[in-house]
């Protein structure tokens, strides 16, 4: 090619030429590598009373048999993607006295916070565990799994999944089971008798799953965990947080997902901070605020609040007398395991926000 | 709420209002829960003689001093969205006589592997790296980095990043240098001298870093390995293909991305499989084709190529007397961490696939 | 030199020379390369109804305020080396009332496990944990503690440490503090309300220590994980035995030691087979014998007894209706990081070994 | 039992009983805790010419066909036991021509490092590797080996093991392959082939053993290594000190036992330090002198010098012109898994030792 020759190209032509053979120039993307994360992902918040209600009217809506009554929360921010952050997902679920869910299993991994309701089970791999309010159950990657209330009541809970992150990791896959149940093939809560005790092992367990073993871990042992480190300091930004573990490794319960107990004391107000990670809490008791980027999120038992990566966050319980606790998962694992976990504390203004404005939510 | 009131809503306006709060129903949904991977990305070839006629042409719309000539290879699929695959992005960049680049880091992290020219330079937290066809080179994430060509001729080079990825996580961070290039503090090449020695190291170097110490991967020793293993039976599927390792822990080179050089030998046709992670191919030298879902990709030297995950794949050397040698980069890493990692020998017709059709890059 | 010097010598006067020059030829030495462990320490038992006695006459003969009433166990085998097994010693320990041990540090590592008496404290690092019959206290490596009993009653323990293995490794450092008593800088029982919770931790503690951060592991949930498994199989030669563990990690409570508690069912007869690596149990209830290398070692509650190297060993509980239980230590944790841990069945006679003759302690 | 009981015995008579029942009082072992390791063993040099003269008679005393002519050399302060520290056990060993030895494999692990003789083989697990001088090549615990000299010239080389520890943990297995050479499954060289490139691995190699599968680490490569780094400050205690490498993780070459080569360039006096762990050492080069807690060992080219644990020690070049290489092998891996390898650097003095002697080997 001689210079003559390419000289003749006109810039538009030569872009056109580029494009058409699907490339671009680095020129003209730059202003995608951002000096920060600018997620398009926003905080956001929903009302207890509201699932209360939208879950009340999906029993009459979507009767049993049907489908599941499982309320996906999408992020505004995300375009109609199924996602509540850039990679997880939460939803509000109600089982019908009587229903059951068919069996089956998918590489999402999947965990259930107890909201109202005593007696439903979960059956993971041949092994049913029972559930009361506050217990955390695990459905690990590809594991089979199915459940139902065999109450007379309704039960709901919070489901927190890493769809979105699977979706994006192009790693979905998916599969009925044949029949609508597992075989059962444990004893009931056989996993709970086998890792949930403290510090304390079987030795004839020779298997360490990458997903934790434990399929349960109970209100009482989280509550109980709380109470006993309420008098430390804890973190200045995350206050008494704990968080559920894998019993064989001390890693997260879940690969992609960690999961979290957090006690915040009354009147207390913790410092702000940010870190790259994506959350869903569920307001488990209590009544505080979250102030996001300047922006007041007011919450109370029942809701379900996102927190977008990097975003600067900063919680305080507003009540003088009542303690607070929030559940969440977040996808931090997954930016540990990578080496993208960042944090920041926040300097200014003595480590606390001024409130720009208090967010509504456009609850209907 | 009463059964009559909530009787009264009819699945329209129930749907409406859950929408008008952000919610869908799992039933909406239930169709993205896929079988299997059905990734948008689709599998692609770039011809290098088309990479050679438009960065000619680059060098004159886009003169020195302005931008950088770096070909960002768009996957036809993926709408517009500067990625080669869901998580990686590969490119072909150019440098003129005398160029050189202002420093800067981000948390995409990148490699370089050289198509031609000898002697341009990289320089990665104060050192630097001088390089010549087939070296690898890596800019790990967050390392400050610039380079120059301080020689007559031009440097070509594939360049490859996570910058998808780091995107979806929400992770994007990117900072300029104060002044264009950062002070040297180390011998040119020192992380070679340090750790570029098969199996033997220092031992007051206590600091094991996630990314390679060792910043350049000598052609020289890549093609002797290959050499020295060429009478093995290697993999079934992948035939001689060496993954190029941290050489303090023996991992993958970057977290989040492997890179390998693999060797088909004349007349050699590996068996057809599939895993989940994609991988983009430069043809560092022979002569043809893989087979992806059953469409005949033929390549040659100085092609690129695109696998998506999932997708069934099938190497041959087309040419009865000349070696091939593919580099190829991989998100494997982070499937692997995250336990998403699943491979699939293909069982039909003795291993091989039937083609059904010849791939026909639209170049203009 | 020529051959007819060399020639010269005999091989008498060449072997002289090669000693007094402190070699010795490998044809002197090869019967010392033995085709299986042949250990010079023996099985033993020591008789609980021994250790009373003699307890009792120790706190008499050596009064407080003197020396500590510790009772190191020797090994017949071991030629007066302090040592119950290569790496372990057992000892039996009472506290008079009112009793105090100056506060010290040493590298051998160190457990207590509770006999008799409620109340007394060990003290480790600024932290006073409170101690009950059943309870397994820790005192990691190189940790100061101190220890007390505050109460009206004597206290008695099992001693478990390696230092045989700390001396031959010759890693012995030993120091009294300069005062004392170590300043209390924690809660009592501290450690147990941050670590002694079924797999759920704090977020703010960063630090993981190779010896467990949890001090003290309740005889309450030690008994309660025994009992909520007592259903299973279990190891078909060692039934249902359970390792505490280390909280953070799920590996051994200390670097050098793994601890056990196990339950041996009313009738149950386990399978024989042996294992490189010492243990000293202490029976902690119930009645029962171990058949070691043919001879069978008659226990009951209070008893000790040695293991040695790839002895085979077998056990059985000898009541129709009552449980046993033993508590062990075990240097398997070091085989297992060195590569050196091998297990192998007894195959013959159904698994079950023929018994030769019945051990005697030659209690005085 | 009553008070007046207790009361009636003699101190004496209660040690008495004690002892006869194999136990002993705290109170008379205390002495053994001592505040610092105080080991037995001492430091010991063997001059290279004395090896020269005792394998040169040991050939015409040990002909071919009897014993393999192994030089074992033992500790003056270990009173007879084969070792030549605590852990370890150097040898120097000749192969005279045509000799060959019955292949076997053990527990303990050993190496090789050639100090003369070109082109005798190790065979290990069926491939034989072929050694030069300088070369350091591994039998990793239980695998089969052999060897053989199939030159016309001798073959001298120094063997390391850890043979006391092996035994000290009772973990000692040993046995003869039943025909005299183990078949060659694999080419000559072929771990070399595999591992022994710079950080670049084969894929298709899935098993990741304890002990490095790269059985031969050349001698060019080390050697090229040293000189690669010699501008290097290194460590102020060891200078440019490397260590062979575990190629699949970058850990230790044999769970047990590190091997190092170390370049003291001319003129170069280290400062002193200690450290927990035990050491032999080779002169493969060079004059010098250590002095090990205030006496000079002075060295040169053949010699075999011992390092005690926790002796404070500090190496000199004292050539004005040659550079001095000293190959070693430690327990250091060891001590460090168990949390008991400590360190000091030594304070006074600006840093180095006041000479008090010079040790004279009593060679005869």
């Amino acid at each position: 090619m001689t210079a003559e020759a390419t000289n003749q190209i006109s810039s538009e032509d030569f872009h056109e030429r580029m494009h058409a053979n699907h490339m671009y120039g680095l020129w003209e993307l730059a202003s995608q590598m951002t000096p920060h994360p600018q997620p398009k992902m926003v905080p956001y918040l929903w009302k207890g009373a509201l699932f209360d209600s939208i879950i009340e009217q999906s029993g009459e809506v979507v009767p049993i048999g049907n489908e599941r009554r499982a309320l996906q929360l999408f992020n505004p921010g995300l375009d109609g993607r199924w996602a509540t952050t850039n990679s997880l997902l939460g939803a509000v679920q109600m089982l019908l006295p009587g229903e059951t869910a068919r069996a089956h299993r998918h590489t999402p991994t999947a965990i259930r916070f107890i909201m109202e309701g005593t007696g439903a089970y979960t059956a993971v791999d041949g092994e049913r565990v029972y559930m009361k309010p506050g217990d955390l159950v695990l459905t690990p990657s590809w594991a089979w799994h199915d459940h139902g209330n065999e109450t007379n009541e309704r039960v709901v809970w919070f489901d927190g999944l890493d769809l979105p992150l699977i979706q994006s990791l192009e790693a979905m896959f998916f599969q009925l089971y044949d029949v609508p149940m597992v075989p059962l093939t444990r004893p009931h809560n056989d996993s709970e008798h086998l890792h949930g005790h403290a510090a304390i092992a079987p030795t004839w367990v020779k298997e360490k799953p990458l997903s934790s073993p434990l399929l349960i871990y109970s209100w009482d042992a989280a509550y109980g965990a709380l109470m006993s480190m309420q008098d430390h300091d804890g973190d200045p930004f995350e206050g008494i947080k704990l968080e559920y573990q894998h019993p064989q490794t001390g890693g997260p319960v879940l690969p992609t997902m960690a999961c979290y107990i957090q006690l915040i004391r009354a009147g207390e107000r913790l410092k702000a901070h940010r870190q790259t990670g994506s959350a869903v809490y569920y307001v488990e008791r209590g009544n505080g605020e979250t102030i996001i980027d300047g922006v007041k999120y007011v919450w109370g038992k029942g809701d379900v609040m996102v927190m977008p990566s990097w975003a600067v966050r900063e919680h305080a319980n507003t009540s003088k007398s009542e303690d607070a606790i929030l559940f969440s998962i977040s996808d931090v694992p997954v930016l540990e395991k990578l080496g993208l976990h960042k944090t920041e504390g926040y300097e200014e203004n003595g480590g606390h926000q001024q409130v720009t404005s208090t967010f509504q939510p456009e609850s209907v």
